[in-house]
Parts: C-alpha cells; structure tokens; sequence
C-alpha cells in the first residue's frame, strides 16, 4: 500500500520531508564522502549535526541558559533507571504520582537503596483521571517528584483544566516524563528540575532520548553508578562519553529543524487543539457508538483511546480503516480497543479522513 | 566528493547494497503504508525483521542453544554497566584484564559493591602487548573474568599467535568485549560466558548492541537493578523491554544477511588475513617511514594503528589520503597518528588503494 495515515504510538509516523532527506542523504552526507550512519562521531561534520541540533532543541523548546540538554542512547525507560542514580542518594524518599502504564513501569525501575512514595496514583480509577493536587502525600524531604506529564497508553494528560501542567511541588524539583507530548505546546520548563523525552513519538526515531536538566541538580552526589550512567561525564563528553546513536541523533534534529519550520510549539499546540477536538467530538457525539473514559479534564491531545460499543466488531474495525489508508489504530495489549496517537507529524486532514472513516464504519454498522 | 573508501574506527563503512536497500525502504516498508522507522516494534512487520535477525546472527556466529542472544539499545559501554549488575554479586571479586583503552574504560563502570581484581595489564607496555596467559593473576572464585577480544584503538588482538584467541579461564565465565572483531573469524562461542559487541564495528549502525549469554549465567542474583537493567526481563520480552531502536535494528538485520550472503565468518576470515598482512607488509617494508608499534603476535586484524615517522607530515598525509578517495584515517586523540579500521565492509581493493597510497607517499616525501 502507499503510504497511509500512520496512527502509531512510537515508534511513530515521522514528516514526510524529513524521511525524504534522510532518504537523500543515506549514500552520502554532503561532501564527507560517507554516509551520515558512517562517519565518526567526533569528525567535524557530525559535531555540526550535533550543535545544531542542541541548538535547535534549545530554541523550540525555550531552554533556559541554566538547564543543560543531554542526547542519551536509549529510551524513557533508561531515563527512569538514571534519574535515581544521579538525583537521590541512598535512603532517600523518592515521591512518585502514577497516572499511568508508564508511570507504574517508572516504579520499577528504583532500587531498594531508595525510599518509595507513591504520592497518588489513579489506578483504583482505572488510570481514567489525575488525582486533585491537594490529595497528594508528598515528602518535604524526597530527592524528586516523578510524573508523567502525558500517558501514552491511558490518554491521561496534565491539562490546564486540571488546575496547572506543572503541579507545584516547592522546593522538591518535579521530574517530567514527556515522551509523548515534548514539543505540543509551549512549557515553562524553569518550572521543572528534570524534563526528559524518548524522541520515538514527536522528536524523530526511537533510540535516543532528550534529556534537559537544571544544572544544579547535577552537583548532587546520588547513588554509586558506572561512569556510563552518570548525567554529569555527559554533560562534560558532550553526550558522547561512547559513540552515540548518530543517526537517530541526525533524525531527531531533521525533526527539530522541521518543527521550527512549521512555527515551532505555539503552532503545533494551536493543531493538537484542532486534531484532538476534532477526534474527540466524533467520539463524543457517536451516540455510544464510539467511547473514551478518561476523565475530559485530562484527556491527551496526543493519545486517544476509544473502544467501540461492540467489541466483536474491533477486526472489521481495523480493516476497514487500514482500506482507507489509516494504520496504526490497534489499542495497546494493556487496555485492548482502539487508539489513536496524533503527534505533531500527523496533519489535520489526516484525523479529518478517520473522523469520516468512523462516521462510516458507524453509519454501516450502527 | 563521491563515496570514499572509509576507514573510520566506528560508525564505520557499511556495505553499499546495506544502504542502498535502507534507502529503498525509507519511505515504505514492504506493504507497512509507512517507513520502518515510523512502524510499531510488535506489529507483525518488525516482528519478522527481529525474528530473522536472530535467526541468522545465530547461523552466523553459529550460537549454540543454550546461550540467549539479546539485542540491547546503547552501546559496549552500556553493557560494561550491566555485566557487573547481572552477573556479579556485592562483595564478589571480578577479574579483568586490560590490554588498551577500552578495557580500561571497562574498569569505570564498577561500582564499589565489587571488588576489582586487575588479573594483568600491559599499560606499562604502552599496551602494545597481551600479558602472558601464564602471568595472569586470576581469582578462583571470580564472578567472571573480562577480556577485550580487539582493542580498537591499540590495535591490539587475541591471536592464537598468543596462544589462544579465547584464554582458559577454568571454571570462571570468560566474558569478551567484542565490538570491534564479531564476526571477522568464527569463534568457538562456548568458551565464553557472555560475547557481546555493539553494532557500529562488523554488525551495523551505533545505537544497538548484541549480547550473547550462557542461559545459566541469568540464573545469577546479580546486584539490585533497575528493571530496565536486567538481562532475564529483556530475554524473557524478546529484546522489547520498552520500544527498541528498530532501525538500527532492522539495519543491523541488513548487514548481517549481506555477511551471510557473501560467505560468512569463514570467508571474512580469509578476507582480514589478506587485507591486515597487505598493510602490515606495507608499513614493515617502509624502512621506517611507517611505523607500527604492537607485538606482532597480537597486531588487530581490524584496526592498524600506524606512525609517520616524520609527524609534521600528518597533515599532508591525511589531505593526500582524502584527494585519493581514503577517508577516517586520522588517529584516535589518545595515540595519535593514523589507524586504519579494516572491518568487513572494508573491500580488499580498498586497502590496496590505501597501501598504493602510502607508498606514493613515502616515495614522494620519503
């Protein structure tokens, strides 16, 4: 099939532009007589990528002078294995909020060096909704507060209507797991100690995360850890204490560069707007049909999870869409159903053809 | 300039149908209706590419059945933290042995829980050397004992020149850092415990790394660990603990078929006796303009190492080399000089040109 309007979670649909320039450039990287995948990651062509991309990073995400921004192999999940070992030293309480699949998977990545809080949690709610700020226990004294500023699987996400995006932790620096929503709107990140994103979803291909943090923090001692594993010997290797992944390196900053083009964060909230309301009204005014159960205060504009009345018609669901030129819309394993992931990459005309897709299936089978 | 013969240390040259086919693909995979960078790690289509991996890196390398083959994101340096982590007990001895930066860098991924035992170096020796099997002093009860099959940077090898390319370790898992000489000769895997070797060498792109492991070794406690860090829940999901670096996956798929197609290790066995003997000759025959300075008994095969006796020269030496298609010939900041890396990607008629070079070279400014 040709390609098709791809709704998958991450790894996700990337710009069409910037496949293409990866496509142009995979024999030969301008005049280094290589391709990019090939060359050193310490000649001066890569180091070029590499600035760039910091440098692009910085400007579409507003990065303050004093947060530092790390590029490390591997993904959010590796993130939430380091951010104990460098933030919080042994005997520490850490406090965790779980809204989510994610969330919970953050859990299990601390040892029992530390001291676990989990602060709130919506699980006995079916991760359908953020627990009220004030009914959260938090420690005066953890090292960090953990969130998950959007889960991917529930389609929960911190919305102003919640009350704030950045809920107010006082002196405890909160740590953001932004991995599905980085880059949908403007942050004020000097509300945050720790942000970090695998790039698989809006920053380009699995593989490499972004890793941005208040250079404070990287004084502290934290917990005895490989060289590898320490944020601070990346900051002073410029990310590349081992030779990083360059390619997923050079695709997250064709990504970037292509955001910028497009109009950067406030462009892309005004389209999450746009993409989510259209997606959720279709659901909403299905008469049943179609449902989401997520509490609309904190419904994700990036994730959509919707289930349909008849269950048993799930595979004939599927196929339709996938004759329409529409992938990716299996619901993870976790909550079963349907799920719609609308990342930057994803243009409006692209949830407009499921929308009439859904309108279709339904008028066929309702 | 056109397409060069690269010989750079890794990212290295991969083969030209590797990437012409990576550029076939970049817009769409098979009938996917999307790139396989943008595809779900566990829809049907990338679960075939990981399956197949494994099926040939397993004829490949010719793995036995009793040891796992785990693809993990990052890189060596990654897995010298997670060695340690999984297989080694707090209070547990390890013994390595250092014969190059690598190993030695092998060294900072410890954590005071172990107890180091350096069994042999050569570093007072320039690491120009591999200390004597019978001056190794080991530790009966060792966790494991860890090795460096190629040094990169030296240019230092296991040969059985040396006595043995896999040294007898008795009882004590032998684990060998092999990223820079997987599949250049076939090894006889059940001397070792644990193989592993990140991609960007022999097997592909930076970004993945390819761990072989004695299924009884996981039986093994370990330290207390991050989820993530743990090699039996990656086995027990297929590699797929959180989203994979699919296309260096899928890339790593490519290069390891294209070794399979052209004759395997066997064939590139052959092919690095001929190519390292065409350039070692050329550097030994040069009256000392050229100059290599290991122990001839454990010269790497994969990376040659080798100085201008006038080093003024460099300069023109790596200009020249560029104007005549030879590319990434630059020493590594910690020797300094040249080093050529001569994996299997590497043509013989590449290392001709580069030795025809040489001696126009030296002919012109000798």
């Amino acid at each position: 099939m040709a390609r098709a309007y791809n709704f998958s979670p991450g790894p996700a649909a990337l710009p069409e532009v910037v496949l293409r320039q990866a496509q142009a450039d995979m024999l030969e990287w301008g005049d280094a007589g290589a391709s990019i995948v090939e060359i050193s990651h310490r000649g001066p062509e890569f180091m070029q990528v590499a600035a760039q991309t910091e440098a692009d990073v910085r400007t579409l995400l507003a990065v303050p002078d004093d947060y530092a921004v790390l590029f490390v192999p591997g993904g959010a999940t590796t993130q939430q294995a380091l951010i104990p070992l460098n933030f919080a030293e042994a005997g520490q309480v850490v406090d965790y909020v779980v809204t989510g699949h994610w969330g919970k998977t953050a859990l299990k990545q601390l040892t029992p060096a530390l001291r676990l809080n989990v602060a709130a949690s919506s699980e006995a709610d079916g991760f359908r909704s953020i627990p009220a700020r004030d009914d959260w226990q938090l420690t005066r004294d953890a090292a960090y507060v953990h969130i998950t500023a959007n889960e991917t699987i529930h389609g929960v996400e911190y919305r102003p209507a919640w009350g704030n995006p950045a809920p107010d932790t006082r002196d405890v620096p909160l740590v953001a797991d932004f991995s599905s929503s980085i880059a949908s709107e403007p942050i004020d990140l000097s509300r945050y100690g720790v942000v970090y994103a695998g790039a698989q979803k809006n920053l380009g291909p699995v593989g490499i995360t972004v890793v941005i943090v208040r250079r404070d923090l990287l004084e502290r001692a934290g917990q005895p850890r490989a060289h590898m594993f320490d944020y601070t010997a990346q900051l002073q290797n410029d990310s590349m204490l081992n030779t990083p992944p360059t390619w997923n390196w050079y695709l997250l900053g064709l990504t970037v560069r292509w955001m910028l083009d497009e109009g950067g964060t406030s462009e892309f909230d005004r389209r999450s707007n746009e993409k989510s309301r259209l997606l959720y009204d279709a659901i909403d005014a299905s008469g049943g049909f179609y449902r989401n159960d997520v509490d609309p205060r904190v419904r994700s504009r990036m994730n959509v999870p919707f289930f349909l009345h008849d269950e048993s018609r799930n595979d004939a669901f599927l196929s339709g869409a996938r004759e329409a030129g529409l992938i990716g819309l299996k619901g993870h394993r976790v909550l079963g159903g349907m799920r719609a992931s609308i990342y930057n990459a994803m243009p409006v005309a692209g949830v407009q053809a499921l929308v009439d897709f859904m309108k279709e299936f339904r008028d066929s089978h309702g």
